[in-house]
């Protein structure tokens, strides 16, 4: 950040008053940058005892499989931004989801939250994202094949407790390589 | 947003390339300034059958109580954050703490995330942000003078079953004034 997005000025990074740490300030107008993090809304889409993958069709990490996520947008809640992103990247539709986890990884300023739901019928394809859209059950995953670290978290999460009544909902923070 | 923060050019409101929303966009160097959804990282710290609230110092709403919360900082996971804003609200300190709650605020893109956890000891008092600090019962919550619908919402959630095993994680839209 080198400018102000108010008054187009240059910023400075400093401490503004009555605040601990130092924030992009403006020179002219004061107005101070804050930076925050971002919250990355996912589903866990399943049929039966199987998953919903999405192959990338994009950088970082094309070719390899993940699921249903991407970040959330101003105005929707972080449920309608899951089910938003399985549409775009699996075209498929979950009527129903359930709150099931959140990871935090913080050396990249990310905050997933993962709901899980049935696919409502078997219509599921590539989006714009994706290269291929399949299901896998727990043994068919390809685990060395996946994304993110966070991806193999939810997904090992998923199945080892995916019959519990309420569902369970996970916590973790990210903050290296899993596998 | 006025200007590029990269380079200080003009920026227009348009659909990029790819894209299927207005974006802010750079006329110059085409960076994409986007915008998302912030997190309030909050926390239910609690004494017996009391709950811990802060009477606000600061607008908006001073001088109505307020669980201790507040915008997540990059470089920290939310549990960190619902934490160190218990220690600077409150000037008290949660060794644990369960995740209990996560409330979307979708009209002014915020979600709040609660973790809830026992007091470490009966240490706490009024930060900068704070004109007071007390324990309440369910019976005693100056309910008709809570700071935000969220607030009354994550504490009658938290009175109602605060005894369950595991905690239960709520989550709900938070769309006009509860009460």
């Amino acid at each position: 950040m080198n400018f102000c997005s108010h008054c187009g000025h240059t910023i400075s990074f400093r401490v503004p008053e009555g605040d601990d740490r130092k924030r992009h300030v403006c020179d002219r107008c004061d107005t101070i940058h804050y930076q925050n993090p971002r919250i990355i809304a996912g589903c866990i889409p399943f049929s039966g005892d199987r998953v919903l993958l999405c192959k990338r069709s994009i950088e970082p990490r094309r070719g390899y499989w993940t699921l249903p996520a991407g970040f959330l947008e101003n105005g929707e809640t972080v449920l309608q931004g899951a089910l938003r992103e399985c549409r775009e990247e699996a075209c498929a539709t979950l009527d129903t989801a359930d709150l099931c986890g959140i990871y935090d990884i913080p050396h990249i300023n990310q905050v997933y939250v993962f709901y899980r739901g049935p696919l409502r019928d078997d219509r599921y394809g590539a989006g714009q994202e994706s290269l291929d859209v399949e299901l896998f059950s727990a043994g068919e995953v390809p685990w060395d094949d996946l994304a993110f670290p966070v991806i193999t978290l939810a997904l090992e999460q998923f199945f080892s407790d995916r019959d519990a009544v309420p569902p369970s909902v996970h916590t973790a923070a990210v903050t290296r390589r899993l596998r």
